[in-house]
């Protein structure tokens, strides 16, 4: 049995990343984190896919002070618009936050026996959060060779990233192939009861079901 | 104001680190995690010295199924014998504990505008955990450059480990000097009302008050 320690957000991508890892042979376990996100929803979310795919999963609380994020916070206008510069750094970022997700990922898979971590990341459509960067994963990759148990024996925990070169229109082609479950998944930043069909998160979902010419199953799908 | 997150356990590493962040001229904002560890009465300490430090603090819980840690597991024996190869990995090893803590020491750095992180590992006492080594602090510096907004934009969150290259006396010669309040530090590994005097850290720190020839004051101050 190969266990893999799967971040899972209840998002598009890392649904189907988790979909991807068991079509790789893994027994995933999911990471889900709790961090205050505006977009809660996405939680409950996760947890059902999880389900869905018959995987175990655990639910992390985790409560920071993280001010100046407009993903948290729910007084701040989140961006309605696509960014003129890709590499400009959004207000929905939240600090070091894939850098912590990875952490307890590692940690998790250094204490079960896990040799590979998932992580659903993507550089082309989140050029602007350094966390979702190949260049981080390398780095990343490079501090667990030295600061970790496994990683000092030279089997450090595998980080994959298996998404992170392919725009929307590829994650979804793939993920139909993988029979993601995408009606259950939730993209939008905002925490209200339908997708907003506005903020970044619903805009690129949108043109990505638009490129495959796909209709997006979370509007039509009863969940 | 130059701020400074500073990881804070308790120990007598930490609380030194905290001090000479002070006297560096840092506004210094702890973290204390509490995670579990069987030796919890470190986490009361901590709170206690970053009271008489007069500094702000935030107690942060997180829950891992660390398994097979010797530091969690209370069935667990703890070693009580120094090591006889120093590079050997002692079961008191917590799977990426530091790499989780500075983390969210990171994180909270970016969300508050620090520029700096304090820990205080420790690579001469401690060669046997992978995260107390300068080369992982290296490694993750160079991880921060490329994975954190203010790495991406030049100015990374500076991660200090004044201590990584001193042994336990040297450590407590700078405490003397930076007036650290050592009565109210613990670093035994047993959750007991009174140091074991047995555990690798009740003999480390024991070791080092001897060297120096002063009289630790865990056992003859009233706390």
């Amino acid at each position: 049995m190969k266990k893999a320690i799967v971040l899972l957000s209840g998002g598009l991508d890392s649904a189907t990343t988790l979909f991807y890892a068991k079509k790789k042979g893994f027994t995933p376990y999911c990471l889900i984190f709790d961090y205050g996100q505006r977009h809660r929803k996405e939680v409950q979310r996760a947890q059902r896919i999880a389900r869905r795919a018959r995987c175990r999963f655990r639910l992390i609380k985790i409560s920071l002070p993280w001010q100046g994020s407009s993903l948290l916070d729910r007084k701040t206008r989140l961006p309605q618009h696509k960014r003129v510069d890709p590499n400009e750094i959004p207000s929905t970022y939240v600090p070091a936050r894939n850098i912590i997700f990875l952490s307890f990922a590692v940690s998790f898979a250094e204490a079960v026996g896990a040799r590979a971590v998932f992580i659903g990341a993507n550089a082309v459509d989140y050029s602007g959060y350094p966390d979702c960067r190949p260049e981080f994963f390398e780095a990343y990759r490079k501090m667990l060779a030295k600061g970790s148990k496994t990683g000092v024996e030279g089997k450090a925990v595998q980080i994959h990233a298996p998404l992170v070169h392919k725009t929307k229109a590829q994650i979804i082609k793939l993920g139909l192939k993988l029979k993601v479950p995408y009606h259950l998944t939730w993209s939008c930043y905002q925490g209200g009861r339908r997708p907003c069909g506005r903020c970044d998160s619903c805009l690129l979902r949108k043109k990505g079901f638009e490129t495959v010419n796909v209709e997006d199953p979370s509007w039509t799908k009863r969940r």
